[in-house]
This record gives C-alpha cells, structure tokens and sequence, in this order.
C-alpha cells in the first residue's frame, strides 16, 4: 500500500500483451509489488503449476495462494452416480472443520452410507425485455412461447454442449424477465448460458416485430447471489442426500438421543424460518467450500451453493431420517480451474475429473454437506443441551 | 475412490496424534491416497508452508491447493481507516474476474476514488432458552435484561478481546432465541463468540430461578448462511464503498450514459427485489471471494457476506453517485488463517496483518465490490443494450 | 364472555340443522349472546339481506356487521377490460383513506386516466407427495409430466370452469411438492381448484405404479399467506396499473417535483429491500381491503393480494411513469360473496357483476391501488421533506 | 361506470363542506351514483348506524356494506388476559370457515382451552435520514443515540397515550433508516405515532448541526405490508397461542393420529419454508379477518397481521403440543372503526371494548388462530392421507 500522490505511469501493474503468462511475467509483477509494498513474498512464489496453462483462468498472475488441504474420509455413499467409498480432499484454513466432517462420515458408513442423487438442474441467464406497457410486454411473452423453437437454435448455435429446456417468464410493469434455463453438461456453465442467451436476445431483437430492447441479465438470474427464487427452481444442480440414522449409532457415535434431535429440529427450523435464512441446517457452506476450492470450482458459487433444506423424520423404530436438499449447487468437472494442477488431482481422486462426472460429484458435495450436517448438530445438542435427565420429550414442549 | 468392501483397519486415513503436522504424516497420507486411487498427486506435495505451523487450521494435512493470484490495482480509497492506492490479490480461477475489477478501478481511480465506512460490527452466537410456556420464556427475557450485566461479564470471562454489546431477543412459542452481539476486534469472531455465549449461557442456566434449557445455536446466528436476519443487523462489520462516478469518465471508459444507467438500475432492483435475493447489485461474491482466499479469511463466510445492498442516485450535473453496503462482511487479520504462508504475505501487501487492521481491510474489501459492481454492470449496459440511439429516458419506461 | 365453569348443555350456540338461515334462528342466537354477554345488540340486527341467501357463505348467522362505505372517483381507466370512469365503493373505518384515494384518482385523471393490464392468472393447490427416497420422487416427477393429460383430464371432470394449465414440480428430499396452476374464469377458485386437486391426486394414487402417499396441500400453494412464490409464479391474478405522470400535474397537484420522487423512490426501495418487504410500495393493502370488503371478495386474500412491485422511471421531459404490478391479486365476480345484498350491489356499480368480470374488476383493483400510490407517496415527500430548497438532485446522494 | 367523455361538473361526488355526514347527503350521493351506474342502491342504503358518528371513519359516505356475521364459540381461553368461555363474531362470505373454527375450539375446549399470552408489542413509523456519506450518517447515528431522551420528549409532547421506547438504525450507503418503536395503549397506533414521529424528526432536524433531511416513512415501518423485519422484531402485538392437544380427543374428534399429524408438520413446515412464506401455518388470515370486520379493527392490517410461526412438539405421552406466535398482529380496542356502530357490538360481545382490553383482545386473536390451524391441518391430514393402514411413522420418511 502506498499513500503518495500517484504516479500513473509507475503504478501501472506490468504486463506483456504477448507473452503474459510466464515465470518471468509473474516474477516482474512481484517485484512491482515489492517496490510499492516491501514484502519479500517468497511464499506467493513457490508454485508447481505452470503459468502457461493459466490462460482463460486468471490475469496478471503473480503467484498462488497455498491453501492446505485434509483429508476428511471414507465418506461411502450408495448413490445414482457416486458409489463406494470417497476420501475427500477439504481445503480450508478452519480448524476441527475436517475433523468435524470426518466424524459425520463415520458415522454415515456405519449406518450404510448415504444415498445421493440429482434431482432437477438448470443453469439460466436472465435478460429483461423493456417495452413501452404491461401490453406489449404480454404480448412479447406469448411471442417467445410461440417461436420457443427459433430462439432455442439461436441459443443453440453457440454451444456443442448447451440445450435451452425451456425460459420462464416474470412480468413486471413493462417488462418481461425472462429466465432461459439450459442442461450444460459437465461445465457449470455460467458463460457458456451467457453467450448463449445473448445469441437469443439478438436473434429476437431481430425478429420480434418492432424489435425488442433488453438488458442481458434483468438480475433474476441470480448468478453470484442466494436467492428464494434460485432455491425454489434450482440453479445449477438441485441434490439430494439421504440416510437413516441408526437410533444406536447416533447414541453411541454423538452421544445424541434421536428423539431428542428431532425435537431440537423443531427448534432449528423456526430459528431459520424466522430469520429468513437461506438454509434451514447448520453449515452446508463450510464443508462445500472446502470442497470446492481443493476441486477448481467457482468458489463465489458459494453464494447460491448454500442453501439448503433439511428434512427430517423420526421413524418408528426410533431410527432418524436425514436428509438435506442443495437446491442450488453450482458445480462443474470441466472447463473453469478444473483442468489446473492440484485442482485436477482432487478431482482426479474423487473419480471425478473430466467429461461424464458433473453429476456424480454433485453427490459427493451433497453426501459431504449431510455429514457436516449431523457431525454438528450433533455437537450442538451433546455438548450444551444442560441437563441430560431433563430432556425434551417428557411432556413439556 | 474405491470400490471394493471397506476394509476398515486399511481404510482408514492415517494419523499419528503426537507428531502429526509433520512433511513425512503428510506423504504418508499422500501414499495412502496413491494407493486407494492410483493419483500421482505431484503437485498436492508442493508447498513451502511450514506443516508445524498448520495445528488450528487444519486436520489430516496432505498438501496445499494451489490457487493462481492476480494481481489488481491499484485500488484507491478515500476510507476511513484505508487510504491510498492497493493492489488487490485475487485468488481465482475464473478468467477475466480480476481484469473486470481492474477496469472498475481504473474508473473509480479516474473518479477521485471510493469512500468506504465500517457504520456497524457485531459477531454473534444465538443460543435458544425453551421453556414450559410463552409465559415464561416472556419473563425469562425479562430476567436476562435485569441481569445482562452478570451476564456480560461470565461472557467476557472466557476472552480478552469479545466485548458483549447487547442481546437481541426473538420469542416463538415458548422458546426464547436471543442473539448475543459481540465486537470482536480483529478476528472474525465465531469461535471466541461460541465459547463465550456459552458460558454466559451456563451462568444463566446456573443462576435462572428455576434452570434454563437451552439450545447454543437455534439458527438465528445465522452462521454460515445468509439470512434477511444479518443483512438487517450486521454480521460481521457492515461497510459502505460509495463514490460519485463522474458522467463523463463513466462515458469514456465504459461506454455508458449515466442516465441509462440509472434508468436501468430501476431494472435491476426490481428483478433482485422479485427473486428475493440477498444482494440487488452484480457480483459481490466474485471480488470477495478471490480476496478472501488470497488473505486467509474462512471462505465459507461469502455465504453471508455476499449479501448488498446497492443504492444509487443520479446527480443533478449527471455525475452518478454509486453505493454499495456489505451488511454482514465476516473478516478478520488475525487468528483463522491470516498468519499462514502465502495468506499473510496477501494481507501484507495491504497493509493489514495483524492486530488494529481488521476494519481497514473491511474497507479494502467494500470498495473492491463497488469497483466489480462498476465495471460489471457498465459491461452488461454497454455490450447488450441493443439500440444505442432509442434510449431509456426518452419518454418510454 | 362469561367466566363461569362451561355448562356444556347451556353453552353451545343455537343451531337448527332444518332450518337455519331464518330470521328467528338469528334472533335466537342472539338472545343467546345476550344471555351469556348481556349485549343489546341493536345494531347487528339490522339488516336488509335475506338469511335464506347466505347458506354456502356463513354459518350460526347472527346479523351483519355494518362497515361504512365511502365513495372515491372517478377512477378514469383506460385499461384492457375497464374502460371509462368508475366509482368506486371502499368500506372502511379509516379516516382519510377514502379522501386520499379520491386525490390520487384526480390527479391520474388529468393526466389521462390508468393503463390496466391482466397479464397472467393461476390459481392453484399444491399437494405433496411423498416416497421413500428422493430417487423415488424424481422418478415420480416425470411419471407425472408423462401422464399430464390424464390427470388434467381427472381433475377437469369435477369442474365446469376450471382448466388445469400447467403442474409445477418443487422436489425437496423425498418429496414431490406439487403446484396444480388453474384457469378458474370469473371465480377466485380456491375451492374449485381443492376439489379439483383431489380428484387428481386420487387419480395418480390409483394409477402410479406402487401408489402414491400424499398431502393435499404442502403449503406451496400458498393459500391465504403472502409468499415470494406467490410473487414470483402469481396466484390469482397479476395485473399491471401504469400511467404518465405528468410533471406539471404532479407539481401542481401535489406539490412534489417529480425528480425529487423519483430520487426518493430509491430509498423506499431499499427500505423495502432491506426489509424483506412484501410490497416495495406503499399502502396497496388499504384501498384493496377496503374493495373487497365492499365488493363481497375474501377479505382474508389480502394476505395474498397486498404483495406489489412499484416500478418507475423519470422520462426526459420530467414526466413521471409510475406502475405497479400487483402478482397474486385474488378476486372474482361470481361465487363467493359476490351476489349477497350489498355486496352484488357493490359489484353492480363498477360493472362487474357476473361472468366475463372478473379481469375488470382485476383491473379496477390495480388502477385503485395506482391512485393511493400516488397520493400517499406525494403526501410523505410533500409533507416531511424539510427544505424546499435544499433538496435532492442537487450534487448530493 | 360510464363510458362517455367526462363532464367534470357533473362527475364530481356530492359534497357538502359544512354538512357532509347526514343520511341526506348519503342519499344524495347514491342519487348521483345511480343517475352513473342505473343501480338501485336497495341494501346499501339500510343501516342503523348514525352517519354523525363517522367523521374521522369514512369520507363519502354512502351507505354501509352489510357483512354476514356468525358464531363460533364458546372458544376457552386460560389466557393472561383472556380467561374463560369466548364467543367470537365473525364477519365473512367464505362458507365453512366458521363451522371449521368451531370445530377448532370444540377441540380446544375439551384439551382444557388455549393458553395465549402477549410477549412483546411495539407500533412504529420509521424515517429515513439521508445525508452526503455513509460516515455522516453513521455519526448522525451516535447523536441520535446520545440525544434519545430529548427525541423521546419530543415524540411524546405529541400524545397522552404513545411511549417511545426505543430506535432501531438500519444503515444503508449514506442514510440511517431509524425505527421508532412506541407503545401505544389500547390503539393500535399508526396515526399516533406517526404525528409523534414527526415531531421527533422535526426536532432532530432543527437540533442537529448542520439539520437533517429525512423521509417520514423509509418503508422500514413496514405499514399494511408483510415483512420478515416485522415478523423478527414485532408490528403491534406479538402474541402467542399454545395448547396440549391430547392425543385420545385429536383421534376422536378429528380422526388424526397425532404422531402422523407430527410427522406431516415437518412437511408444511419445508413448504413454507421454501416457498418464502410469511407464515409456516394454515390460515390465521382466515379467522383474523372475519374477526377484524366484526370488530372494527383496520381490515387492511391484515397484511402484516397474518404472519405466524407455528412449532409444534410430540410429547413422550403422545399428547401434542400447538403454538402459534404471532408476530405482528396489529389491533387495537379504542379510536378507529371500534366505537361503530354493530364493531362496538362485538366488541362488547367480547369484553374488550374500550381502553384496558387491547392484550386481551390480542390473545382472543391468537387463540381464534389456533383453532384453525388445528381444524384445517387435520381435515387435510384426515382427508386426503390416502391409505391409513400406510402411514408415517413406519419406518418410511
């Protein structure tokens, strides 16, 4: 950090328009940061990566940050696409984080792993048209309907990989948000819908009778952000992890009665209904942006990668149901920092680099998010719930 | 991954309590993972962290991600607390993300620079107290006012740095929820706030006529999550960025009339206001999240502190006054991860390691979102809105 | 009210299982009020309508409650359906609310009356069904898209007026919520649609393989409850109000300088941002209360019916568009209370009594909420914003 | 309605400045209104109430909706205030909506009646203060602080009655929303504390140095709309209803197995939560409503007023525990439409009439609510659960 005036001619980050992606290029650039700030930075330089492969991935690249990683695991699931058992690499700087999630797993195998499967997914851009009323705009929105199939190959046109499934439509004033809503393999696909659904704009700007104005994204999409909307119809994958909790497991494991979790649940889930929150569990974010940072995703996906919903039922045998929905789960194995050294390798340890896997580590992350889940939980009620001869179920509420 | 039957005693990663932080515990994991997945894992190994400075942020070391950093800059702020030019060290993987908040920069730089303000700090834990009836848990929030001194001070018996501030109260049924709001200093807090609600929790539980049972979190922290709760209370530091974009740079630069611009904010609030999301401006999350993993913050925050709230006005000589408010910005540069290798080198280059720098990055962090919402909302104007000549403000919505 | 031990015998209001909608049974009940509360109740026997109409719209009728009816207008609408100038009838008990409607209807009168649009209409159930697992319930899900026609068929069979459009699919672990989304012509629907929804639920429970448990509403419908899926996908129906503003009138009429509103309405927006706000409006639950207690809607609706989204813009010549968009506005025109005494009476006036109606009154309903926007809106600048010449719009945010 | 070019002489409503509220110039004005619309206006005109009581209630006055009431009761209350058999005037068209609260209470009454109790209350009107920069607002913020003794004689120079208790600051960019939270007596209190608002902000302006520029209302209060920030922090009154509803009267009176009943709540509850709703109950708009017109309360309050959150415990006995909160019921027993003619009527019917009986009121609310939670969820338990011998609880989530 430097306080004097300006020198726009010196404080201007080097780079080289040509050759921009070397050691010697990064080397140049820390050496600017040294002059301006004195820090040594022999640490942001130690890297195994080669900065030629960085390209479409980052700029003015001066090094990396050296995250640790554990390993938490055998996390087993018995999922659609995620079968047998996951050693899964967690990179993070929070203490017990890894611990926590790897108790959750064991306790998860015991009880025969968990049961994961994608149920819904989309990823979507979300231009506004603007007209001049509410008329015209309806009438816009039928126009879409009915040329559905022109505005699909336009969108189409731009991708090998994307298919439009369909563009919901929200009328407000004068305007019609539109949300296009694409399969994108096993990208993520962020750009991949926004290239795609800007083909389509134009094509029916083009097309529309008296054309159309429109903004690419009317701010529905809601990329980068949590959003009920996003929640209720998914962005990116919508998972499911499930398992029951054996009533003896969770006793001996957690030290947690199961009657007495699920009556606690009670209480969980009007705290968040109340507050309005995104996620009606205890921490899913935690364990995924572990995940997500060792595994090259986008890791600002956090935002919308979440939120969750709990569902839980105590059943008969005193046995607990589990289970946790990520409704918006961002995730992709190929294109973005997937391809990058250590991101690839624990991919690759997952099983999980490359075309064909998008799915099946979108199980592992909810199979990861449903240990956190009860690993915590579980400490939250053993460890502060005061009197255990006092316990809920006992006649009071 | 593997596939056969689990063979605990050989599944199991391996540990060693006494000396596990250690080159050798971590290739010996690395080798088990070899074996149960046949990776190479060349690049995990490459690291010049010191594993003996890992207890506390980590569990089952077995490498580091290597999260390519570039470099953006220079930022420049008019803060309270951080004045002068930054370069910003962003960690990701996502191209073009740091040469789209270099542009925004730029801009602001050109514009005289982003004012940023810490308005408001609290970390919190939010236990909840159950009780037979509505009735008493009405006069239990009565007892806990009269005694919030006693209460504060077994809370603050546990740390030399929290300050309990006040006790928020939420009542549901016969239940309780209080939110303790803490300052923090310069750690984010979570743990020191845990460990101190819960003995405020147990003196409470001791000295309550009659017991309390409690819950330490019933959801309304809301840790690790968004929640309309901490955008309206703080969660962390709420910090403003504002600036006023002067019309012609904002022309120059970007291509974009100030007018239209904020013709189109209309748009975009009531899109963002429709989805019920956390945040009616861009992209928060992008900035946020590439610096927090460059400096060692808990990366799992971006789920609330991602949350914004842009508020804009056009000024009367057509210059465009642009705010942006991080109501729950969870930061910190000391403890968690900040005195790691590559982390504190980052926080270094801005000047903000250590103790009395938490608020100053906190402003770094808030004028780097308002430069990302610049550019990016500038980029979505200029390059989508189709006609240039059949503009908004023209006598149309 | 009595605090005497319940005599079981003595307690239960009169009833006559024969003979109830008569004059004597009211009186009956009555004199039983007045012997367990010695009230008079001169009042609430006065009325003109026939007891022997009110079977299908109240039970234990005792008299009416008589709400004053004041009239606003005229109401000049230059809308798809209204068309014209209207009376309208709003009973309340509120000071003013009458007056301040009538102020907003004058000034969008000189400003050429109110552009009203139905741009969408649903009315839905939203049943839950549930399975073993979330592999289950997906597959359930297509099931279900498969046979849609079938079930459209079995849920049009119990309804002459009722069409099933579309079923919206909501999956949150193993569960299928369901949104049967209806057109119901000139009725609200809710009950149609209920007995709709359960005759096609029973259908898919005898002909899904394995059957089928469910819940005939999950609470995604959501009825007699704001939601922001209500918002988003519209229940009832979404109508759009809009008119120019013009800048003298607003001047003049008013006292509000329509820059000056414009740069207010973005603090309003945020206020209502921040708050998680049903409406980023103003008051639109008081003039549609108040119709709809005249006009014989279900009052109780405005839960559902109060949600709008205000958006505007300052044209280049100063003039001020101003819309709202109210997206689960509830009403009909035949069924309900629409045909009792006053009520039809009501209706009459505004024309809209009857079948083919109900989009006019819809309309009748948004231009209503468009006038009290402007009014109370004007009212707290004009009013509150303490120097004239020190306002907005002059350099400062 | 008429569609021929206005005549602005002949379209105006009949006023008469000095004399407006007698039965002739209602007369009058339906005259003209039947001249308009040819209607007859037999009902409207047939009331007992005295026009000369409606200055203040109504303007235009034309005449009175007659609103069918019924009875449902006795309804008993073990409330704080509330104590014994109720019988409760309902104002609606919705047929079965009273015979489904009676069936309610029926239940209510056996299981020993409803516990309902106020846990906190607060009316408020919150103003923006807007200023140059997030720094100004926030030390305008601290003087609020500092100067709250003199605000609060400010505010309450304005009334005999209003209190304040205190001022919540939300920041946002560079304005401070305050929230100035009142008690307000046996009123419900909006034009109340808005007058006393004003006059605190008036004072703040002319006190402050440099003054203060504010909007009365920032949309933070929020009036007649729901809100989550209403919901967390109380509009009106936050009152709980809760009961232990015994297993063996559920399975007599209601057919439902009160451990299935349990179970499903988890269902309603992960609907509502999903779909944003205001309320993870029933109806409470249903009963509130009718009792709202029966009782003169401000029918549009609705909005906010329906709002709950419902919890709900099985007990080890099989007994169920029921509460509803809810968290912003706005009422009042004095001033606005309760000194009406057939409104004071029930009122009295209540005992609530006049100053002294607002909580008790606000818990005849609460308890009503309940009811019909009970009574709807178990008729949609009971009826549409498709195979009783197949039920939750069986070791099936």
């Amino acid at each position: 950090m430097t306080n004097h005036p300006s020198d726009p001619a010196h404080d201007k980050v080097p780079r080289d328009a040509a050759n921009d992606y070397t050691p010697e290029m990064a080397e140049r650039r820390r050496n600017f940061l040294r002059q301006h700030t004195g820090g040594a930075l022999r640490h942001l330089s130690h890297y195994s990566l080669d900065p030629a492969t960085l390209p479409g991935n980052i700029e003015n690249f001066v090094g990396v940050a050296q995250v640790p990683i554990g390993l938490a695991g055998p996390l087993h699931l018995v999922g659609e696409r995620a079968q047998g058992d996951f050693y899964v690499p967690m990179a993070t700087t929070e203490g017990t984080l890894v611990a926590s999630y790897n108790r959750g797993m064991r306790l998860l195998a015991e009880c025969g792993g968990v049961k994961t499967t994608v149920v819904e997914q989309y990823m979507q851009r979300s231009p506004a048209f603007l007209f001049d009323d509410a008329l015209a705009a309806r009438e816009f929105g039928r126009w879409v309907e009915h040329h559905f199939e022109a505005i699909k190959a336009a969108a189409e046109a731009t991708t090998h990989v994307g298919r439009l499934v369909n563009i919901y439509q929200y009328p407000i004033g004068p305007m019609r948000h539109l949300r296009f809503n694409y399969t994108t393999g096993d990208a993520a696909g962020q750009n991949m819908t926004g290239k795609a659904t800007l083909a389509a704009c134009e094509w029916i700007a083009a097309n529309h009778p008296g054309g159309a104005r429109f903004l690419l994204s009317g701010n529905m999409d809601t990329d980068k952000k949590h959003s009920q909307l996003n929640m209720l119809v998914t962005r990116g994958k919508r998972v499911v992890a499930e398992a029951v909790v054996r009533k003896e497991v969770l006793e001996r494991l957690m030290g947690v009665d199961s009657a007495e979790a699920f009556a606690l649940r009670q209480v969980s889930n009007v705290g968040a209904f109340l507050a309005g929150s995104a996620n009606n569990g205890s921490h899913a974010a935690n364990g995924l942006t572990a995940l997500f940072i060792a595994c090259g995703q986008d890791v600002a996906n956090i935002a919308e990668s979440h939120a969750g919903i709990v569902y839980n039922q105590l059943l008969a045998n005193g046995d607990y149901y589990w289970s946790i929905t990520l409704p918006s789960l961002i995730v992709g194995t190929y294109g973005g920092g997937t391809g990058l050294a250590t991101q690839r390798e624990c991919l690759e340890l997952l099983g999980c680099y490359g075309s064909g896997q998008a799915d099946k580590f979108a199980e592992i992350c909810a199979g990861l998010a449903l240990a956190g889940e009860i690993s915590l939980s579980s400490a939250v009620i053993h460890g502060d719930w005061v009197s255990s001869h006092d316990r809920l179920g006992r006649n009071r509420p």
